[in-house]
């Protein structure tokens, strides 16, 4: 997928959501734990809910990985099934893998290859060689991490580097510009630092980036919208449980599909005070 | 397992191996991809021709993954295995994740409770709360990237910190004494890089630590006895590709087990030299 087909997506739905499927058997509603796939059973059921109020759909692996290989069946049905009910949607495999270039090469083959997503969220620590694999892919999307929406981000993402003047987090970005473009790399920047913003669109004006943390992480959208939009728009917000565990009744679609549009609404108030829709 | 217990092994083993099951379909002998389950075969023979020699055993997840549901069935049998014939050895899931703390506790019970494994590698990228999850589990150990084997890894882990004055992998591993201790934490540090090795033995001189590139990445033993040695041999060096693939045709296993056995007799060398065997 293109930059320019995401603009297009953004500016058809008026939105620039991204839902975050980080689907747990103990947060979904009691009456699909009778189904054969439970987890697909609620993402299916979700993604028929919001799909035409989202651009994008971020399975976050960790909660799949913990039921072993019925845990990867249904990522893989669900992956499968965004690709051929939705075909317009961005599918991230949100990982966040970060490996030498031998295992990066295997990690990059099974997300984007063996289970087809379109992006795949990668740790910046062990640099260049770690992460150019997964920009060999033609039509896919590496997202870096620069900040991230945990309380302890701090820790290492803002060490101030004595060579460059720059915190981590810019230089992770800085260098990065020499290893892919806009066109196959984007940055995650959480929506509880919004203060951070403007550095990175200082360095990289034209990449979309990646927002977690609006909704149960606090992060004001208003804020995200201030400091990061571009000329395309240029932002993926991504709401995960806010969305998803809005109700855990019979009524779970619904009440789902409430909060997503409220975002949508938000979002194209936002899109139209650009000037973009 | 606790510090004392892997230091037992290694005394009666007379060696500080990690063997790194880093299974590709297309690099085990032909005769096997006729089994059932070819990467579970692989490893097994391989695990019987070189427990005696090996007190560790680590699991690169992406060599699994990559073939989705059937590669972690792959996973889940050698873990069992391993668990059921040698519960002796230490199992290593090298993950490498770094996530939000929600996050980080899934990949905790993916990997310690659903897997079984005794250890996986963490990155720091994200700081403390995305660490601490991995801690809470008792005889479990978290084994944080300082150091990693690639080349590119000085393009951030030797950022120079303005405030401290260290370099960031040292900051990595003074901030994370304060996280867990010597009793649930090792560190990465690579064999391609023993010049650093003095600086993580500075801040962590009784820790345990994991150390990848001895052998196809081309790091020495030597050196890294030198200068990561201490008073409970206090490293686990692992090799893998040297190991597993020194031989692609039905003498495989004899193969590997030699490659072991000189690994092991020149670790019982260095044992010897600092009195611990």
């Amino acid at each position: 997928m293109t930059a320019q087909e995401l603009f297009e997506q953004i500016k058809k739905k008026r939105s620039f959501l991204c839902v975050g499927l980080d689907t747990e058997l103990t947060k979904i509603p009691e009456h699909l734990l009778t189904k054969d796939d439970p987890m697909f059973e609620f993402n299916r059921k979700i993604i028929e809910a919001t799909h035409d109020l989202a651009i994008a759909y971020k399975l976050n692996l960790a909660f799949y990985e913990v039921h072993g290989a019925a845990g990867w069946n249904s990522l893989v049905k669900t992956v499968k099934y965004l690709k051929t009910h939705h075909p317009d949607v961005l599918v991230i495999a949100d990982a966040k893998r970060g490996d030498i270039a031998n295992t990066a090469r295997m990690y990059a083959k099974a997300y984007f290859h063996s289970l087809g997503c379109d992006a795949v969220t990668v740790s910046p620590y062990l640099g260049q060689d770690s992460v150019v694999p997964y920009l060999q892919y033609d039509g896919k999307w590496t997202i870096l991490l620069a900040i991230t929406s945990n309380e302890s981000f701090g820790d290492f993402q803002l060490v101030h580097n004595k060579q460059t003047g720059n915190l981590l987090f810019e230089d992770v970005v800085l260098k990065s510009m020499h290893w892919g473009s806009d066109a196959n790399m984007m940055f995650v920047v959480g929506a509880t630092h919004p203060e951070y913003f403007a550095a990175v669109r200082k360095h990289a004006p034209h990449h979309f980036l990646l927002v977690p943390g609006v909704g149960e992480q606090g992060g004001s959208l208003q804020k995200v919208a201030e400091n990061g939009m571009n000329d395309r728009c240029g932002l993926i917000v991504n709401s995960s449980r806010g969305i998803i565990y809005a109700d855990i009744t019979g009524n779970f679609t619904s009440e789902a599909r409430k909060r997503a549009l409220k975002l949508q609404q938000e979002m194209e108030v936002l899109l139209k005070q650009n000037g973009l829709v």
